[in-house]
């Protein structure tokens, strides 16, 4: 043990009965340790929560500033180019990296935390309790956007937006335009932002005196492929939906294309509500009616929250919700049964069909 | 002047009548000199071409890997993450910045260069000869990714994809589909890259035996207003295009959107073409036709370079272009005239209405 009653290389070596040396190599992620002796140590290590002596905040930029290293799940979409804009525009270096690695098989936050950055922002990942530990043996401060999954404990800062709100406005602006049977596709089921904001949908339907259906529930990968299988399955019912709002920007595109598919027109046909309002929404044709996620914005509400970390302004673990907003756009109009009534879209409520 | 010859701190104090501190802290880019006296400072370090003694290369990080910035006119489409996917999935850290920084209103190559990285990766900006020898001078080796404008010396590494070739192939498909009216959409007209696919444009024209009407010929923005604007201003022609080939993806959104809103639909009344390729244009409803550009492989193409060159396995100063190549999706159809004709679509050559 070490004076303030931390493990030290050699307390472990002890218990792994392996020699200081080894202990380094594994702490080091070498390759030349046999993968039994790594587990034992890495078993020890995680038992006595060895933390490394803290190495040199990354000041070797010669400006002096702080490199912060944002990892994403995957580099697949302008969602991230986003947050990356957001971050980018903040006063730290960026280091950009992926949760995968073809190179390196290890977890995200073993490669993170050899490292040595001042600091981490992981964007809609996983964070297990074995992450969690790793990071905080290699003390590194890190917030997470949009986390995937409830968190192992609370004392994590993260930044999100406000889906349940957002889901709210997206089906309370349906509502309003005459709508009563609307699909809702979310991402997949244990993701909480997805679970948030088909609650929000459900409470504004709730609020308007509709029952749900869960035929009209569905659910996919955020991707194009999730929005497109997702439609053609609610599409498909004896009693389709007339409107569809989608879990993201890129499901509400795979919505349009199987509506062209099945020889519907946006919005006459069918009005499609994205979220999320990726720069490509508005380039949409017919331009995106969508909630608004403001990424860049929680970018650099992460970063700042970081930094305030680093200066030990602030502790560690602030939850941040940043606004959603709908941004309406030309993909949602009245149902094809009510746009010639006039007075259609003011709301009133006939329950469900 | 040092022993090899170059000018010291010294030397340049002297030249400039000021402390050897002060030429320092104008290289450091501290903000305590006053405005005169780091402009006289400049010329002199200038004139001198004055060489710092190189830094350590950016082996700060842990695990010893290299960092390069990758530097973008700006982060506003997944053009971006494209090319960050490519750089990001080779053994180096990538930092990412852009070349307008609200911050710090110098020049992205004095920024650069006083960061201390192992390289850089410059995405389509210009490079002055000041830039260069502000590079030369920090002894950075940089790569461009499809460089904006025509280089000052050809001495520079450049990673771009056959333009030519691309406006080639896109024009031919659509005299392949019997298309005679083809309205042509370029970049900046001072873009390289631009310049490369409208002559392939020509071409293929040209070989087809038709004349290039110059009333076809448009420049933009190589976002959607570009593309948007300069559609509209072809389908007002007393004798529109039948087919639009598009300088960019997100040109051809904004093509499409002027499409929409003057009542024709694609492809049956429009064929539009884009260029990229971005993950979007599969996403596009209907999925647009387009030339892709492997822009991940030239990242990764750039990264590699960029390695040699910091192993001294290779010189500075190569030029590679890689393949572009058409994908044809659902965005193109014979034309409306000929769309019901048997046989139409098989190239037969009419000559320009």
């Amino acid at each position: 043990m070490s004076r303030d009653g931390r493990a030290t290389l050699e307390t472990v070596a002890v218990a792994a009965g392996v020699s200081q040396a080894t202990v380094s190599k594994v702490l080091n992620d070498r390759k030349d340790v046999a993968a039994a002796t790594r587990l034992r140590v890495q078993r020890v290590l995680d038992q006595v929560e060895y933390v490394p002596p803290r190495r040199t905040p990354t000041a070797a930029d010669a400006t002096g500033r702080r490199t912060v290293e944002l990892v994403f799940t995957s580099l697949d979409s302008s969602y991230a180019v986003e947050i990356l804009r957001g971050v980018s525009s903040s006063p730290v270096d960026v280091v950009v990296s992926t949760v995968a690695d073809a190179d390196d098989p290890r977890p995200w936050s073993t490669r993170l935390a050899a490292r040595g950055r001042s600091g981490a922002i992981v964007v809609t990942s996983t964070l297990t309790a074995a992450d969690q530990r790793t990071l905080a043996r290699a003390r590194m401060p890190y917030v997470l956007i949009d986390p995937a999954a409830e968190l192992p404990t609370p004392e994590v800062a993260t930044v999100g937006a406000t889906n349940w709100a957002g889901g709210l406005a997206a089906t309370r602006h349906l509502l309003g335009l005459g709508h009563r049977r609307i699909g809702v596709i979310g991402g997949p089921v244990a993701m909480l932002c997805s679970r948030a904001r088909i609650s929000g949908y459900s409470a504004a339907l709730a609020s308007a005196g509709l029952e749900v259906d869960p035929a009209l529930i569905r659910h996919g990968s955020f991707h194009h492929d999730g929005g497109h299988d997702a439609a053609l399955e609610l599409l498909a019912l004896p009693d389709p939906p007339t409107a569809i709002f989608a879990g993201s920007d890129e499901q509400a595109f795979g919505v349009a294309e199987a509506a062209r598919l099945t020889g519907r027109r946006i919005p006459e046909d069918l009005s499609v509500v994205g979220f999320d309002d990726l720069p490509i929404s508005r380039w949409f044709s017919p331009p995106l009616t969508t909630v608004r996620q403001p990424l860049a914005e929680m970018g650099r509400t992460a970063a700042a929250m970081l930094s305030a970390v680093l200066d030990g302004r602030e502790p560690h673990g602030r939850q941040v919700e940043l606004a959603t907003e709908l941004v309406v756009r030309s993909s949602t109009a009245p149902p094809p049964a009510t746009a010639a009534t006039p007075g259609a879209g003011t709301g009133r409520v006939r329950g469900r069909r």
